[in-house]
């Protein structure tokens, strides 16, 4: 089996190759290329008998997405993605980048396939996001919800799962869009992306540093653990996709936990010494931002289709815990 | 005012530049000029003191959409469109028509406006259509229900809808889609649309020919008139937009009626002779494509915004009637 994962020097996709590298199998087959393609070479290398090609490029060019879809991967996860603040900021690469180059990894595959002739006729597994719906919205937004992003990165991505259902109900890919919940926690330094606190609470106080929170304790939001985001990744790769019908995008399952939770998993888990390294510095402009965002989903349909979140908040700090430990014994 | 009407030869954009030169106005603003752009050229001649240029051309051709727009007109009425019929045969001209000609026209806004500064910001009204939604949906569709086209054209609409908001969110437009109902009774020939049979089972057995019906008499369905269309457009092209928010495009009033109820309403226009022209011919095919159609929305928004629908199904009989005659007295 070939897998393509267009985006995979992010966090995400490199995880999800260092899994399908331990793994050796993708399901029950067992897999022989990876090809990771970025705007930058993932630093990922051949392991455990599978062929890694990394290569830096750009999506929004046609001729390198044909070039990537010459290979015939047999399944595709479709990664690459101008983040919501840089889209915002950025509306002519946020277009190019998240739009046409959907688009073009949808038309270099319909064209190679003979146009749904019975050719070519890959797994493409698309990320959205929860940002393709927008305020207001009810307290638990439910499958049958309509897209109102508020964003152009949200409008991107609803674009991207137009497109998808309509290229697989015509034939020419095997499409699935899942939309991810916020990943917490994520490794590494903080960002300045709006959400980057989510994650900062927890990671930052674990590290022994001060963390800020910009907004009130009450606020909800939709998370899921990177591993979750892993393992939503892989079983839509590998799940039946016929039990979807026409409907290719499904909100995935995550956790629905306010700060006040997330502060209070924490204390479980480090103590009270931890907690008091997050500052209260209230921020408007984010809390605004933050006030747009969905808090709670009924994600029936996935749940259905066999996808599965995250069990509890302190579970999620535990294997960020024990992730970097594993980090700095390697490294 | 300058108004350019984009698919303007056809019925509805016809219609539209006529109501237009006999107004002399459009809201309170009379008309100066009125741009007729379509991929023939529309028979529609300066009146009124009005002046029309009418004009053939290619909406996928973003040159000419430049051109187009570089006339700076104050309101755009979209309404060029590939069919839905057609562009599901032809999917890369459906899309080329439907869904970049529609970026085109986007895009030389923003660039003709300094990209949201400030610069020129003209009204924008997108025809979209009912065809956003796909089956299963409740009995009543209501303005939250999602978007889950089935055919390349309602995804290609769809993605109209978001971009819309999407650039009057960023200051570019001020637009407004709105989707029309099947229109009831289409004057003319009989065409081969799915949906043509229900304008058929009236206009024909009105003029004295026989009409087949190939669906069962309580096949429920979602109608305006095109008097009623009109309508919509003017509204569309004159009410405040403020009011809308983010969400800018709405599901227009219709009246939802059964062919029993249809059939009715032209027994008591025209008499037993006429419905007895009305031949039942079964097209299991047929059937099974308007099984998929929406046939009752609640319109809620679109009603709080101004738009009305028809009164009844026999008041579209007789103004059909009464458009006729006005032709047959006039040619």
């Amino acid at each position: 089996m070939r897998i393509l994962i267009i985006g995979g020097a992010g966090m995400v996709g490199r995880r999800l190759a260092d899994r399908l590298l331990s793994d050796g199998k993708l399901g029950s087959e067992s897999v022989k290329t990876i090809h990771v393609f970025d705007v930058t070479k993932a630093p990922i290398e051949s392991a455990n008998g599978i062929q890694v090609d990394t290569e830096a490029g750009d999506v929004s060019d046609a001729k390198t997405v044909e070039r990537l879809i010459a290979h015939k991967p047999d399944v595709i996860f479709h990664l690459a993605a101008i983040v919501s603040g840089e889209a915002e900021v950025a509306f002519e690469k946020g277009y190019r980048i998240n739009m046409d180059g959907t688009r073009h990894l949808l038309e270099a595959i319909r064209l190679l396939g003979g146009n749904g002739n019975g050719g070519y006729r890959p797994r493409l597994v698309f990320t959205s996001s929860i940002a393709v719906f927008g305020a207001p919205f009810p307290n638990k937004i439910d499958d049958e919800f309509f897209r109102a992003p508020l964003t152009s990165y949200g409008t991107q991505k609803a674009i991207g799962e137009l497109l998808l259902a309509d290229y697989t109900r015509k034939g020419f890919i095997e499409g699935i869009g899942i939309r991810l919940p916020t990943i917490v926690v994520r490794p590494g330094k903080p960002n300045k992306a709006a959400s980057g606190f989510f994650s900062g609470i927890i990671r930052e106080p674990l590290a022994g540093q001060d963390a800020i929170l910009p907004v009130s304790d009450d606020v909800r939001h939709w998370v899921a653990s990177p591993d979750a985001a892993v393992g939503f990744l892989l079983h839509a790769g590998t799940m039946d996709l016929a039990q979807l019908g026409d409907r290719r995008s499904l909100t995935m399952p995550g956790l629905s936990v306010t700060i006040a939770e997330m502060i209070e998993a924490l204390r479980r888990v480090a103590g009270d010494s931890a907690v008091a390294h997050i500052k209260r510095e209230h921020d408007p402009q984010i809390a605004a931002i933050v006030d747009g965002w969905p808090r709670d989903f009924r994600t029936v349909r996935a749940e259905q289709a066999g996808f599965r979140a995250d069990s509890d908040f302190e579970t999620i700090i535990r294997a960020h815990i024990a992730d970097e430990e594993k980090r700095r014994s390697q490294g």
